[in-house]
């Protein structure tokens, strides 16, 4: 399904939803736009889980895992203060529920290799993260893990980049072994959510924001952080005197107020101006530092005033939750397929 | 550890020895002398852990899952018939087990997936099954999950034959990289147990006695059954009339009286008779039919008296059991790398 605007996400209703994050660092401007703020729409009239995926973080990560167990607390953190709601959604963290380990063995056995390395989404990470034959088993097996995921809760859609509709392949391929394998299976196939939001590029200008990449702005950065990030900014490197008229396309600055930006006429006011010359770039700079002052400031404050407890309790709660769930569904697979006592 | 008389086997004592089989078939005489007489040696003053390794079956019979549910309950009678006592070793189904899942899960990601394409017991395995590229992931993670069967039980010895040693180093591999990676696991290395029964050979004299090759006597068979197939053993091919002199090497029904004839002097004094000529095939192969069937048909009518439902309760009791120490140490090894709440 393609939601284009907000209004559509808010049209969807009596839906299962899955989505997550891998906890490798702290949520960014990226998460925000690009799933936070949707998440918040969808939570009204939904069952919404959100996972805190750290096995699949620890795919590639082993040797940090004491930060991956730091920062399942601190997105969940995040989540709270960015206005999800842990009464109306099922916040868990993966490694509570034993069913997903379960569940992945088992698909294990309906994928091929060939065809696993085939797909494209992982060719695409692998051939971003590793050398040549250096890759781990579970990062390979990483896309088997997603569809576990999906399946342990009946979901109906994944909100999921353009770039991961191979993974939503992958399950339905899933999906449809299973139901081959036998009478008692009738799985539903999972649909790709595709917002309308774009990837955020970096504040470098390049591709999409990313910890990896070192070009985020993090949703719990201080004001200072902001202003130097921001004033960092690639605007047009022929604007330099404030009378030059500078161009709107290619501009960071630009591409952020954008997004962030509400008001749209404003916006459209302000590019006229920048391209006819008179606009100074600290001033350009400016708008969007208060801009997004105005939206980091309030969620950083709400996250400063949340305990790792009050996240654990969260997530403890929402495990249970999601357990009740993915064990039921791990039992009608498993009995489906004659395996039990 | 090398245990070349069956006193050897006698002698180990206070261990932990991990061992199971793949329901895919009745067991046969093959594994009556390869493991199942073994296992009643060891039983006697060790902790014996005997799994019933229906999902790694399932990893290339994902469509023979009734049949893998079958064999399930089937072996287990073949264990109790030959001598397995159920109150001394813990006999459990592998599905059953939740920790083994979540063990593989995590183990994935200390094996590459180069390294383990190099596995020699794995690549002939594959070889052996599957067309180039055919073969599923779930198989391509089997000495993957085997680690996670050893590990879950603080195994100290696998009786294994010559063959699978890589799968041993596979597991102490990962061994190796859990320890390193965090100063909380001091996980010890587990040990192949070779015992001194050559492989079986087949009743075609070909290879060894397997269910895929067709070649085997089942513990199940009846008498006639038995009868037949040995009656059809090749001999000497030269050995026509009773007079001419016969060959010993290489004759299979020599082979088999060589395993399971116990008076090795009369059977010397035969070995002579027959290489002078003066001894015929037929009195030879109704000496091995009488043989077998004093070992079979007593394991083959105890086996008829086991109803289904007790193995069943065997089965719940064991897996219960193996489910808290597997349990255990799953918690252990989760804490240690921070992957809990």
């Amino acid at each position: 399904m393609n939601c284009q605007t907000n209004q559509d996400l808010a049209n969807l209703e009596n839906k299962i939803v899955l989505t997550g994050d891998r906890p490798t660092g702290k949520l960014h401007l990226g998460h925000y736009v690009g799933s936070l703020k949707n998440r918040t729409i969808l939570q009204k009239k939904n069952t919404q889980y959100i996972m805190v995926a750290n096995l699949q973080a620890l795919t590639d990560n082993m040797h940090s895992h004491f930060d991956i167990a730091k920062y399942s607390i601190e997105i969940v953190k995040d989540y709270i203060a960015a206005g999800i709601d842990p009464n109306l959604n099922t916040i868990f963290l993966q490694s509570e529920v034993p069913a997903l380990s379960e569940l992945t063995i088992l698909f294990l056995n309906c994928v091929k290799y060939a065809k696993l390395i085939r797909n494209p989404t992982l060719k695409e990470e692998i051939k971003d993260k590793y050398k040549a034959d250096s890759v781990n088993m579970g990062f390979l097996c990483y896309p088997i893990s997603q569809a576990a995921d999906i399946l342990a809760f009946s979901t109906d859609y994944v909100p999921v980049g353009l770039d991961q509709a191979p993974m939503i392949e992958q399950c339905n391929d899933i999906v449809n072994s299973l139901n081959k394998l036998s009478e008692s299976l009738s799985l539903k196939k999972v649909q790709p959510l595709f917002s309308h939001h774009p990837r955020l590029i970096g504040i470098d200008g390049k591709k999409k924001m990313s910890k990896s990449l070192n070009n985020f702005i993090s949703l719990s950065e201080t004001n200072e952080e902001i202003r130097k990030k921001v004033f960092a900014m690639y605007t047009d490197a022929n604007h330099v005197k404030i009378q030059d008229p500078g161009q709107v396309e290619g501009n960071t600055v630009f591409a952020y107020l954008e997004v962030f930006f509400d008001d749209k006429n404003e916006l459209n006011t302000l590019k006229a101006r920048y391209t006819n010359g008179g606009v100074s770039d600290v001033s350009l700079k400016d708008l969007l530092y208060q801009t997004l002052l105005n939206i980091i400031s309030p969620i950083r404050e709400l996250r400063n005033s949340i305990s790792d407890n009050s996240i654990r309790k969260i997530l403890e709660k929402g495990s249970v939750e999601a357990n009740e769930v993915a064990q039921k569904n791990l039992i009608h697979i498993k009995s489906s397929l004659a395996i039990n006592l």
